[in-house]
């Protein structure tokens, strides 16, 4: 029991550390692209990798924020967005790509978010919705502070990948299903949800007339 | 005296549910005539029902906040949402009633946010303040969101209704009045207010120049 | 050390006070020019002044935040508009002084910030980080809810300032240099690099190509 709880925390770390590292490369490209000066990139790199997981951790009391209380984050945003500043003239294809990065991203902080919310011991039913803040709360946050509307409001299915992955991981825990290979599942779930919807063009139904 | 708390927490909580509700339907309307898609109507219902409660209980350190400590918020706002999905073509009438029912919602939540912050042991000066932010403060996080001036900047007895409620309830306290009816008056009077104020164009000074 | 330690609580509890009602003229400026009503004038000078303090202490897990627990915040808020709105025709000059007053009021909160965030016990690496947020958040509050792009994001050197504050804070602590000229010493490295950046066009070099 202990060691299968540390196993899921393990995840939860990676899957965490690992999307602040995509959401602050996206977050610094956003700036560049948008002729930003480094301040500017620091700044949108730290809104859109930490923003999500802040808003969750004060929402659900969880103070500090893990951000702040772990230097790790910190340093791991200033790398990317340095690593990015300097290397972004030479990924090309990036721009192609970023749509399967951000992707990835939200998948990473939906499981790692709905998971922190339930060891909390938040009530499943808003872990459902607290759990997916993380995950489209630091993209929202970076579009808000750039005057731009939410993604989370403009694209269909966005937060609908990540809801359908803290559905998962709140109907597989309810199920006892074993919590390592149930987060894997959720994540690739999200992520194949929100590639397919790009892909297709799939859209939520417009409200009746 | 027990009792007379239990009736003053009471008026709290119906004030805070009913809130939730108007709140949540007029941020769902909101969306719908913006032609949002199924989840920017969630979003916008969630942030307008009870972002404004979510500052204020992260403001006074009640946290976690109670629309997270208690899943009947979100089981609420997700359900007058999808009502309001599924109705808004039979609710002819709503448009030229909303701005009654919006008053509602900022009285109800002006009551009821000021009294939790005095529950709460706040200085009665600075409850004055925090209070109608649990008032104003949804619909401005909605109206921030989708990029227009909040109300609260745009109409003049808008957080000034909110802010009367409050300096009634902060001094009815201080002359010891009954709490129940003191509550009641306090939400009457910020809704007289701004009904009078919309009905009939009332606006408060501009600056000396 | 005792001593020392008060001497460096006072000299926090000053640049705190100082800068917020800095802060709250320039907010209060910012609406009155904006042709906002006294509502709105109150409501961005409180964004202004408090605004950035309040991200910091909801951060750090210092809660209730500094500006809700101590009544004399708000009273100083709502003194500071009141006195602009009435005084503001028969300052003729401030239009021109106002860079200069806000860089004053980014420099007090920047050393106030980061003081308080090593004295919570933050990572220095951290309060790096936090410490500026106080400095820059409530003027970027302030510019979002009137849909302005933030001050932090369009000027090179405004947050640059800030984390000069910072890390000068960080180092002399680290080198064990005493608490109160140290802080003198980077507040004025603050206020002497804005000033010398809006005077002399300095620029933050763009992203290489």
């Amino acid at each position: 029991m202990s060691e299968r709880r540390s196993r899921a925390e393990h995840v939860v770390a990676v899957a965490d550390l690992a999307g602040t590292f995509v959401f602050a490369v996206e977050g610094a490209l956003t700036a560049i692209s948008a002729g930003l000066d480094p301040i500017g990139v620091l700044v949108l790199a730290f809104l859109t990798a930490l923003g999500g997981g802040l808003l969750r951790d004060l929402l659900i009391g969880a103070t500090p924020p893990a951000a702040i209380s772990n230097w790790a984050y910190s340093v791991l945003v200033v790398a990317s967005a340095t690593g990015t500043w300097f290397l972004h003239p030479h990924l090309h294809g990036l721009p192609a790509n970023l749509l399967a990065f951000d992707a990835a991203g939200l998948s990473l902080f939906a499981v790692a978010g709905t998971q922190k919310c339930l060891d909390r011991g938040l009530h499943p039913v808003v872990a459902i919705f607290v759990g997916p803040i993380s995950a489209v709360g630091g993209g929202a946050l970076r579009d808000i502070v750039i005057n731009q509307t939410p993604r989370v409001l403009r694209e269909d299915i966005y937060a609908t990948a990540a809801l359908l992955a803290a559905v998962l991981i709140v109907a597989g825990r309810a199920l006892r299903l074993p919590a390592r290979p149930l987060m894997i599942t959720a994540g690739l779930a999200a992520f194949a949800l929100r590639m397919a919807a790009v892909h297709y063009g799939w859209r939520l139904p417009t409200p009746p007339q």
